[in-house]
């Protein structure tokens, strides 16, 4: 039987808030089973850019990273937010060991090519390439690894990777080996009928009922590759929920069928 | 007999020049035996601090880190110089891991606590408090340490600590588990009677000759703090040199006795 391995994305919004944080941090380190930790960071690197001077720039929400926004990534998310997630978690007891994929080659990617839009220092990886060995080196030795999103190119470049794609694929090459259960936590309790309205929440989600919702508008913006990634995990057989941060250990939110 | 180890702290002024640092990671990769890099970052944090309109600080060469400061200094070292420097070491075929001292609780510190001046986040460590094992446990797993100079009080805060210091403290620490070999590299070819007139070179340095210059104001400034990180170290049966980075291995430098 595989070992159990919880992979837990936090995003932008839970991040913010210190308070939020440290709870969500908590009840993370809280988990018995071996876990990693996928985090996100956008508004913290926009903010960062606009006091640098850096107008940033978003196509469909990704952003368009030039060399000088590569920077500010790899300062805001590798930097500010990576360490001190991982400063917190130590002090929660949680053994954390902050990383990127540059970090012991552990996921190695491509420079996006796209003849119609630029979008600069981005980075896609194959789920195949991402190094199972090495995290399963760091997880059996008792360490959580905790995953900003960023690659690598192996010529020397970091590369600004989507977090929610990171978490699907970091799962989905685990799961070669490990038990895996994917959470996306968010500010909201889960996928909504009304995204106002917290009483619409969906507690199970198949991909026909989200394609019929995302056709007629319900599932929008944000959440359309959001749920892309998450059921792509899914379809490898992971189990993957998606709920409020504050919620990690008490309600399922929403379960992708 | 113990495995050959070399530790080499690299400084803020190699790190600054782009075509510079690339050479001394490159050959820094070519050292065949096990190896752990320290690097600065000072100027690059000074000139971060600078464009977000922060004043930096310093006193007696050491950074008055407030909690701006702090946030400063976790995305320059912890985020831009040390990814940046992973990413290029992987690209040397140098299985490179970027670590903070709160990564893996590697380097555990206490806030220092001095009532004349107060230095803000800035971080003392005991060198038996290191963690040997973890660290042992990435080497042997064939990993490559990249340190910045941030450790951590276990209460969830980061603390600045001056990477001189941290590096004599990690070659200490390590050298009850293995032979270590400690270079301090910078862009002089090593501690000079004149600091204009690289023909003054010291070949070798013992404490008391040390002492005696620096009674005469021949060493001073940034060196003394330096040297005295190194002599620490050779009391404690390191072998220690001092050499220009880009003769990291070709030339002896000065070799302290």
């Amino acid at each position: 039987m595989k070992t159990k391995l919880t992979v837990i994305k936090i995003g932008g919004n839970v991040i913010d808030d210190a308070e939020t944080l440290k709870h969500v941090l908590q009840e993370f380190s809280e988990l018995n089973s071996p876990k990693i930790l996928i985090h996100g960071g956008g508004k913290i690197a926009s903010e960062l850019s606009l006091k640098l001077g850096i107008q940033p720039k978003m196509i469909e929400g990704r952003r368009i990273t030039d060399a000088e926004t590569l920077k500010v990534v790899t300062m805001a998310y590798g930097g500010l937010v990576n360490k001190n997630i991982v400063a917190l978690l130590q002090a929660f007891g949680c053994d954390a060991l902050g990383l990127t994929g540059a970090d012991a080659n552990v996921i190695p990617a491509q420079k996006r090519a796209n003849k119609e839009i630029d979008y600069g220092y981005v980075g896609d990886f194959e789920t195949d390439s991402i190094n199972i060995e090495r995290l399963s080196f760091f997880i059996e030795g008792g360490l959580t690894p905790v995953f900003c999103a960023l690659t690598h190119d192996k010529n020397g470049s970091l590369l600004n990777t989507n977090a929610d794609t990171l978490a699907a694929g970091i799962a989905t090459a685990l799961s070669k080996k490990y038990d895996v259960k994917l959470i996306y936590c968010f500010e909201k309790p889960g996928v909504l009928l009304d995204a106002e309205d917290d009483k619409t929440l969906i507690r199970e989600l198949g991909y026909l009922h989200y394609q019929q919702l995302k056709d007629d508008g319900i599932i929008h913006t944000g959440m359309i590759p959001k749920l892309e990634n998450a059921f792509a995990a899914r379809r490898h057989g992971i189990d993957v929920g998606i709920k409020h941060a504050l919620d990690l250990n008490k309600s399922a939110g929403t379960i992708l069928l």
